[in-house]
């Protein structure tokens, strides 16, 4: 069942930084769950291209399209960055007018040292708490930042099998927490947890450095499930 | 079975700040398991008593001390730190003189904004990086530091079924990570894992203060699993 909007509209998911392996994963088992799904890129025909290839994998009843991330930000309304951490501001900066007023971003960047150079096992330390409240400066204030999806593995959203893994959902806008939630059951194995206000993202992003140090010690593909709460908690 | 050292002597393990929750908790597991507990507490009777209590529900086969922190520290070169972020310097520096060379420091503190009149779930920044690496900075250098057990249920630990967590460990000292890992799998349900060099205990650390935010939230009692690793990964 694809996310629809009061009026019963499907409401489409462009994922900018579609053709990373991040997105691509999310592209695909959203598409295999029923979304219509936009693959934002900075170049359109690698958008195309990945689009098709998401098409492929997720089989004919799929609805997966390609464009360039301005396109594809203007086309939907939940928006879904997966971009990696030095990429992060300047394009929001240079997409923000083709946002719409009431549109979500899903933010799911990590600030690793990597980004400048240094290792994936480390964070920097972002001014504004976390790289999903500096997005919370940059994007029109009509426009709802959550973030998410930092722990999820990339290789395991593109294979076939169920992750086993949480996702931990920060924002202060209830309702944008609540359907990024519902998006994130809707990958099998999955279960979606309320992390707390944005400014939580500060500690869910630096998870995922930890887990990098796992994978790079113990060769695996490490996630994180929150254990103890009541059934009532996981969506 | 006990731990013991190369000469096949019992190293008894010494909880300072053994009269709180999570110290209790630890202890009880502990002596459970076979390993010579001493409760530090700054009060002797305070120390003797909660050992009593601890040796009743462990059983008779338990062995179980208590005494001033400052003499449990010298009766032990396994030393369990579980005292509230406000009170881990002052201790460290009081308790120095009391560690002997060789001695390993488990450092499960957390430093939660409640410190200093703040929230539980946000977290103060440590100067060195985190409680550990501060309190690496407080011993004498013969002591090696470790940072474990932040995110153990104290009441899950107080009670009689198994956990169903992680302990995520971090040290520069290989063999400290290695005993400290022993010790966490002795505890039923709990799973040790190698979370690279003490430094990463400042990501270990605010995971506590989420985890709060969701007891708060959803009135449990959360802990962590690191999924997606091989078996070999987990002790």
């Amino acid at each position: 069942m694809a996310t629809t909007n009061p009026a019963g509209l499907v409401r489409p998911i462009a994922v900018i930084g579609g053709t990373g392996p991040a997105g691509m994963g999310l592209a695909l088992r959203w598409a295999r769950a029923g979304e219509t799904v936009i693959i934002g890129s900075r170049n359109e025909e690698r958008a195309q291209q990945t689009a098709a290839a998401i098409q492929r994998r997720a089989g004919p009843d799929a609805i997966v399209s390609g464009m360039e991330n301005a396109a594809a930000c203007a086309a939907a309304d939940i928006l879904m960055l997966t971009v990696p951490f030095e990429g992060q501001a300047t394009l929001l900066k240079e997409l923000k007018p083709a946002m719409t007023a009431g549109s979500i971003l899903i933010d799911a960047t990590v600030p690793l040292a990597a980004s400048v150079g240094g290792r994936a096992s480390r964070t920097l330390g972002v001014w504004q708490g976390s790289a999903a409240q500096q997005a919370a400066e940059l994007v029109p204030k009509e426009v709802s930042v959550v973030a998410a999806f930092h722990n999820v593995s990339a290789d395991m959203l593109n294979g076939d099998a169920p992750l086993d893994c949480d996702v931990i959902v920060c924002s202060n806008d209830a309702d944008a927490s609540q359907l990024t939630r519902e998006l994130a059951a809707k990958i099998p194995g999955v279960r979606a947890l309320d992390g707390g206000p944005l400014q939580n993202a500060r500690i869910v992003e630096q998870i995922t450095a930890l887990l990098i140090g796992m994978n790079i010690r113990y060769k695996g593909h490490a996630g994180v499930r929150i254990t103890g709460l009541p059934p009532t908690a996981y969506r």
